[in-house]
C-alpha cells in the first residue's frame, strides 16, 4: 500500500541485506521506524513484543522465522563446522541410504534443531493460528531438503509465496466484501456507508489490503462514499494508532471512538455494517478476536446490524469445533494496560501511567464471538454464512 | 470515607472561608488536589471540565452553586447597593402588598437574576437528571424568602441538606445491595465474590459510599471476601483513575481491565454479579450511565450474569419513558479521546496524542441500557425489578 506516496508492506525480505524487514508498529502512528529480524530470537522479539501483530502478518513473519533458523544454524555451525571434513548431512545432498549411521545421526540433529526453533517461533503468541500454520508450511519444505543452499532456498521461497499468497487472498476478500459494501450505498441512495471496526485488521496486520479494511479499500478506490468508525482498540490502541493511520494514508473518512461507543451507535442507526478480522475461527465459525469484539457482536445482533468477520483461509482452525472452550486466550502484561504510549507536547514518543501505581491490571488479549452472532465471513473464495456446513462447503477440501 | 487515614467527601462547605470547597477529581489518583468553588462560574467550570463528575455530586454541586449565585448576586451588588437607601426587595423583608412598584420591580430583578443563574448551572451539562433536581430544589427554597441574610442561609441549609441526604441514601443503597452479594457470597461458600463496575459510582460521585460501590463497601466492612473488576472507563478513565484509588484506599481486592474485557470473564464465568450507577432513569427502568454500560449489559444478559444498577430516588427522571429516545446524550470534546493523561516517569502529571494528529474523534459520552437489560435496581428504599410497575411500588408518589 502507499504511505506518502511510496509502496510500502509490513514484512519484506531485502534481497540486498539478505535479511527480513518489518515496520516497527509500535511507533506508529507517530514514527515509521524499520526493523531488521537477523536471527530467530529477532523473530520471536518482534512477534512478542508486536512489532509486528494481526494474524496473516505474525504467519508470515513465522514463516520468515524458520529462515532465519537456518541462517542461524549455520552461524553456529551446529551442523556445518563441525564435520566439515565429513560433508555432514546440510551442507551436501547425500541419499539416506548412503548415508553412515553418523552422518543419520548429524541429519537428524540439523533436523531436530530446525523443529525445536520452529517450536520456539510457534510459541511466540498463543492465539493466532497462522503462526504455526505458517511456520508448519515452511517447515515441511525445509525438510525435504537435505543440501543447506537448496534448502535454505527453497524455504525464502515459501515464505515469500505466503505472502504473495496472503497479499492475493487479501486481494479477493477486498473484491468479495466490497459487494456488501455497495449494496448497503445502493439502498441508503449513495449516503456514506458507516462502517464500524475493531482492532487493525489492516494491511499493516496482513501484506496489502487487509482482511476487514480489504472491502473498505476496494469500495473507497471505486468511488463508493464511506466513513469508517474506528474502534481505538484498549489496551494496546491498534485501531487509534494503526487503523487511523492506514486509513488516513490513503484518503478514507474516519472517526476514532472508544471502545465504549459502538452500542451507543449501533443503537441509534449510525452504523450499517460491522467488519472485524479474526485471530483464530473455527470450522463451526466461532471467532477469536481482539478483546472487545464479542461485545461489539452482541450489540450488532441486538440492533440487528450485521456483523462479518473477513479473513484468509490460513485464520480458519479446521480442528477446532468449539471456539469459547477450545481457544487459548493469551493473557499478556499488566502494564500493556496501566500505560499508555503517546508523543508528548514535544513531539516525544513516551508512555504516562494511568491507574494508581498500586493497582492490579489483568491483560487478557482476545475474546470468542460465538458463530450464532456473526452474520457472515468474508474470505478468499467467497461469502458465507457462519456455520460448520457453509463454511466447509466453500472448502470442501477440509470436510 | 477515609483517605490515608483522614475522613474525607468529594465536596464541602467550608465555614471559615465560607466557600464550596470540591476535590478536584482530574487530577486523581496521583494527586489530591483541593478547588475552591467561589462564583457561580467556579461551578460551572467544576462541573463542566469534571473536577466533580458523577449524577449525585453533580447534583449537589449544583445546589451550591444557588449559594454561590447569590453570593455573586451581592458582590455584583445588582440588587442590593444600587438600592441601599430604599432597603430593596432582597435585602429586607417586605410583604408583597407593602412593596412599591420600583420595589416590586427590584425583586423580580432578583429573582430573575437567580433563575437565570441557576439555568446556566443546569445547562452545564445535559444528561445527569441530579444536577437539575439540586438546583431547582435549593432554587425553590430561595425564592420563598426575601431577605437577603435569610434567602442565603437557607439556601446554605437546603444545600448542606441535599448532600447529608445523598450520603445517607448511599448508606442505604449499600445496605439493601450488600444482601445481594451475600447470597451469592453463601452460594459460593465464602469464595471471592466478583463483581465487574464501569465508571466510578463510588464515593467520589457521592458524598459518601457511592451508588454502585455501596454494597461493595458494606459487604467488605461485614467481612465477606469480595473482589472487583473495575472497568479503565474511556475516554476519561474514572475506573482506572478514581474506582481503583477509592476501593485501594478502602483496601478492597481490585483489578483493572478494558472496557472490551467484560464479556470474555463473563462467559468464563469470572464475574459473580455486575453494579454500575446512572445518570438518568426513566420511570420505566432505562438506564442511561456512562458510554459502554450498555455493552456489558448485553454481555451479562446473554451468560445470565446479573445486571444491577445502584441509584438514589433523585436519579430517576419521572417525566421521561423511553430512554433511547428520550435522554439527551452528552458529546463532550474530541480531544478527551485523542489525548490520554497521567504520570510520567518523572512523576509529572502530563497528556500523550495516541491517535495521528489528523484523525477526528467523536466523543458521546453516556449510552442507554434498555430496562429489559437490567436486572434490577437498588435504591434507598430496597431492590426493585426494571419495570415501570416495580419502580412505582416503591416510589408510589410519584404515580
Amino acid at each position: 500500500m502507499k504511505v506518502d506516496g511510496k509502496d510500502m508492506r509490513p514484512i519484506w525480505f531485502d534481497s540486498i541485506s539478505k535479511t527480513v524487514k518489518v515496520i516497527d508498529q509500535r511507533m506508529l502512528p507517530h514514527k515509521l521506524v524499520v526493523a531488521e529480524l537477523k536471527t530467530v530470537d529477532d523473530v520471536i522479539d518482534a512477534i512478542k513484543k508486536m512489532f509486528v501483530r494481526g494474524a496473516p502478518l505474525i504467519g508470515a513473519t513465522g514463516a520468515f522465522g524458520v529462515y532465519n533458523a537456518l541462517v542461524d544454524l549455520q552461524q553456529k555451525q551446529k551442523c556445518l563446522s563441525q564435520h566439515k571434513k565429513n560433508s555432514d548431512a546440510c551442507s551436501e545432498k547425500i541419499s539416506d541410504a548412503a548415508l553412515s549411521d553418523k552422518d543419520r545421526a548429524d541429519k537428524k540433529a540439523c533436523d531436530d534443531y530446525l523443529k525445536q526453533e520452529c517450536q520456539r517461533i510457534k510459541d511466540a503468541r498463543p492465539t493466532a493460528v497462522n503462526l504455526a500454520w505458517g511456520v508448519n508450511r515452511v517447515l515441511d519444505v525445509a525438510l525435504r531438503y537435505e543440501q543447506y543452499d537448496k534448502k535454505l532456498m527453497a524455504v525464502l521461497e515459501e515464505a515469500c509465496q505466503i505472502v504473495e499468497e496472503e497479499a492475493e487472498n487479501c486481494r479477493l476478500i477486498g473484491e468479495h466484501g466490497c459487494h456488501l459494501i455497495e449494496d448497503i450505498s445502493r439502498k441508503k441512495g449513495g449516503a456514506p456507508v458507516n462502517i464500524l471496526t475493531h482492532c487493525n485488521a489492516g494491511w499493516l496486520a496482513t501484506v496489502e489490503y487487509g482482511t476487514a479494511t480489504a472491502p473498505m479499500y476496494t469500495a473507497f478506490d471505486r468511488g463508493i462514499d464511506i466513513h469508517v468508525w474506528v474502534d481505538e482498540t484498549r489496551p494496546l490502541n491498534q485501531g487509534a494508532r494503526l487503523t487511523a493511520w492506514e486509513l488516513g494514508k490513503h484518503g478514507i473518512k474516519h472517526t476514532v471512538i472508544t471502545d465504549n461507543a459502538g452500542g451507543h451507535l449501533m443503537q441509534h442507526g449510525m452504523v450499517d455494517i460491522v467488519i472485524v478480522g479474526t485471530d483464530r475461527t473455527t470450522r463451526t465459525g466461532d471467532v477469536a478476536n481482539k478483546i472487545g469484539t464479542y461485545l461489539k457482536a452482541l450489540a450488532a445482533n441486538d440492533n440487528s446490524v450485521p456483523f462479518y468477520v473477513a479473513l484468509p483461509s490460513s485464520t480458519f482452525d479446521w480442528s477446532l469445533k468449539d471456539g469459547v472452550k477450545d481457544i487459548p486466550i493469551e493473557e499478556r502484561g499488566p502494564d500493556e494496560i496501566r500505560y499508555v504510549q503517546g508523543i508528548d507536547d514535544q513531539g516525544n514518543l513516551i508512555s504516562v501511567l494511568v491507574p494508581p501505581q498500586q493497582s492490579h491490571a489483568a491483560n487478557h488479549a482476545f475474546d470468542v464471538t460465538p458463530s450464532r452472532l456473526v452474520t457472515g465471513f468474508i474470505t478468499e473464495r467467497g461469502i458465507c454464512e457462519a456455520s460448520e456446513k457453509a463454511i466447509i462447503s466453500l472448502f470442501p477440501e477440509h470436510v
